[in-house]
Parts: structure tokens; C-alpha cells; sequence
């Protein structure tokens, strides 16, 4: 792709870092913003900027929060010894969306996958441990997609914490193996987590 | 969508201004930047706040340009007697790279579009007029879209012009009626060029 501008082909090559925009759509979002008033692009640009500069995580479950604590795990009325695994944000909106679950979240920020280079040490599973080990935690609900990386992860987690007094379980599968959670409609979603069962249980199907 | 942050709200209600960026499709964008070095998002909100600021158009034929006179307009390589008419800057580049077509442009910034409340005015057409009063014009090529806003344009250029010494042309539609010009391929595109048709025969079809 020829650029008759060299801050056009920057901005072009920069959008097109992003997953799933190619050349042709980041020229055409990038056309786009050209013929809007210059502030929409401002603010895209300054909102974009600080997420990324000032974001933070909560320090007890990971979600991603503007205080020390999120709201999920600040607000009294939520049970505190029923923890429900994610693996992203986006789960725990999902999930927060159903209004199933009233426990709190631990976000794991990914599952376990050699392909992808992501091991153990490069998700939020220590903190789970030491919650667990705590003895606060009743029941921990494995809520990973279930794909052969979501199980591993399970796994992984229920032989770290197995001998500590605690229930595990996993959302019923109503979910077609190999789909992603974000994706599963709310009824089905919401089901699964009523539905749960020993995670014991589940290795055997 | 319920955030569990102002600043992810924010960012992704940005980023779903964009045409054909959804909520979710803008929340996936985000997160993905979040978990990148924060250079990345860095570079990505200069090179669209800088493009958006600073950004020119060639004062001669409104192609987007980093100087005065775009690169195509100062060749002295160039048939300054040709010149071809089109919407945007990617049916510039749509051309460009069929090699089929040494001649000069003239971007109108648009098509005629009432339904859109897009009129003559709005485009850069008054420009395209003096050129070819000035009498330094040997041959117009309409290269607009074949759809009826792109016939719309060019029968109102055709009627500016038509009483001054200046022939014009249309793109061979090799291309089917209602196809955007940008996604044809090569081939089609630059045929169409050299095969092009008088204008007033074209009407005929
Ligand atoms: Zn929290
Ligand atoms: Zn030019």
C-alpha cells in the first residue's frame, strides 16, 4: 500500500496492530476520524491513553478497577466464600450480567497455554492459593471456557489447593466445548452456574 | 455493558464511535491493549492525534499530502492535460497501483448525496471547474463509483463543464453497477481505465 502521507501511513500502521484490522479497514477507520471534528479523535486518543497509563487492578480479585478494591469485592451484600475463577474482565461482565451469582471473582488474566507461552507464574493463581490457604474460601466455581487450555488451567488450580478445606466446582457445560464464554447467551450462562458441579465430578465425564 | 472502571468505560465508548466497531468488538480492542507494552498505545494515540492535526490536502488536486503539492502533482513526469476524477484518497491509491494511469487527480472529497445531505457544495468540485477554465485541461476521466450517487456527480460536473473545450470520459464498467471502486481488483480497474468511454456515450448505456 502506497501512502501519498507519512503521518497517514502511521496512523495507518498503528491502527493495524490491532486484532483483527487490517491495512484497508485501519485506512478506512483512519479516513474516517480524518472527516469527523478533530475532537472526536482527541478524545479517542486521550481515552485510549489513560486506560493504558492509569489503569488499575484490584488488589484482591484482579478485576480491572479505578479504586484499590473493585466494587464486586467492596460491596458488603456479596458472599465472600464463594469464588467464582475467570480467566479475563470480560467473563466476569458476562457473568455480572446474569445476575446468577452473588459470590465474588479471581481473575486469573489468561489460562494456562504452552503454545501461547503462558505458563502458571504468568497468571493471578498465587493470590487464589493464598486466598484458599486463608480459609476463608468455602467454594471456588472453575468458570474457564471450556477449551483444553480452561481445563488445564482448572486443573492446575484444584492440585494446588485440593488438600485445603475447600469445595471446587465447575459450571454445568451447557456450553458447546471448544466456545468461547463471552460468547454464551445469558440464560445458558447463568444456568451453568446454578447447575455447577464437583469439580471432581466433572473429571470423570 | 456494565465497567467496572470509568477510564475502560470510557475508552471503549471512544472506541465504538469508529464505523462498524461494536461495544464488544471495542471492549476486545482495548483489553488487548492493556495486556500490550503500554508503548503500544502510546504510538497509536500520537500517530492519530498527529495525523488528525496536522493533516493537508494538495492545495492543486486534494489528495491528502504531507506538503503543499502532493508527490503525484509536482511529477513533471506526470499528463498535467489528464486528469482523473475520483472520491477519495483510496481510489487514488486504488489507481496508483494498477501503474495503468500517468496522468493527474482531482479528489472531490465525496459524491453528491442528498439522502446523506451531502451537495455539490460540500465538495471540492469549484476547484475542479477552474482548472478546466483555465483551459489546461485536455481530458476529465470520471472515476467515481458506478452507482447513482457517482452518476449523480459526474452528470453535475459534466454540466459545469460541458460548455468549455475539455473532453470527458468514464471509467469502462467492467466493474459491476453498485460495487464500491476500491474493492475492485487491479486488473478490472486499470482495463477500465484505458478502456474508458467519451461521458456523453456513456449516458446512452
Ligand atoms: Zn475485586
Ligand atoms: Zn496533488
Amino acid at each position: 500500500m502506497e501512502f501519498s502521507s507519512k503521518l497517514l501511513e502511521n496512523a495507518v500502521n498503528e491502527m493495524s496492530q490491532l486484532p483483527g484490522v487490517g491495512k484497508r479497514t485501519a485506512l478506512r477507520l483512519v479516513l474516517h476520524l480524518l472527516r469527523q471534528p478533530e475532537q472526536q479523535t482527541v478524545l479517542l486518543a486521550d481515552a485510549l491513553s489513560k486506560v493504558r497509563a492509569e489503569i488499575k487492578f484490584c488488589k484482591s480479585c484482579h478485576n480491572i478497577s479505578d479504586k484499590e478494591l473493585c466494587e464486586i469485592c467492596e460491596n458488603p451484600n456479596r458472599n465472600e466464600e464463594l469464588i467464582c475463577v475467570v480467566e479475563d474482565i470480560r467473563d466476569v461482565m458476562a457473568i455480572e450480567n446474569t445476575s446468577s451469582f452473588r459470590g465474588l471473582y479471581h481473575v486469573l488474566g489468561g489460562k494456562i497455554s504452552p503454545m501461547d507461552g503462558v505458563g502458571p507464574q504468568d497468571l493471578n493463581i498465587t493470590s487464589l492459593v493464598e486466598k484458599v490457604k486463608s480459609g476463608k474460601v468455602n467454594e471456588l466455581i472453575f468458570a474457564m471456557s471450556p477449551t483444553m487450555e480452561g481445563d488445564t488451567t482448572n486443573f492446575y488450580i484444584f492440585k494446588q489447593i485440593q488438600d485445603y478445606n475447600v469445595k471446587t466446582s465447575t459450571i454445568a457445560r451447557g456450553v458447546a466445548a471448544g466456545n468461547e464464554l463471552e460468547y454464551t447467551d445469558e440464560i445458558t450462562l447463568g444456568r451453568s452456574i446454578v447447575d455447577r458441579i464437583p469439580f471432581e465430578a466433572s473429571l470423570k465425564s
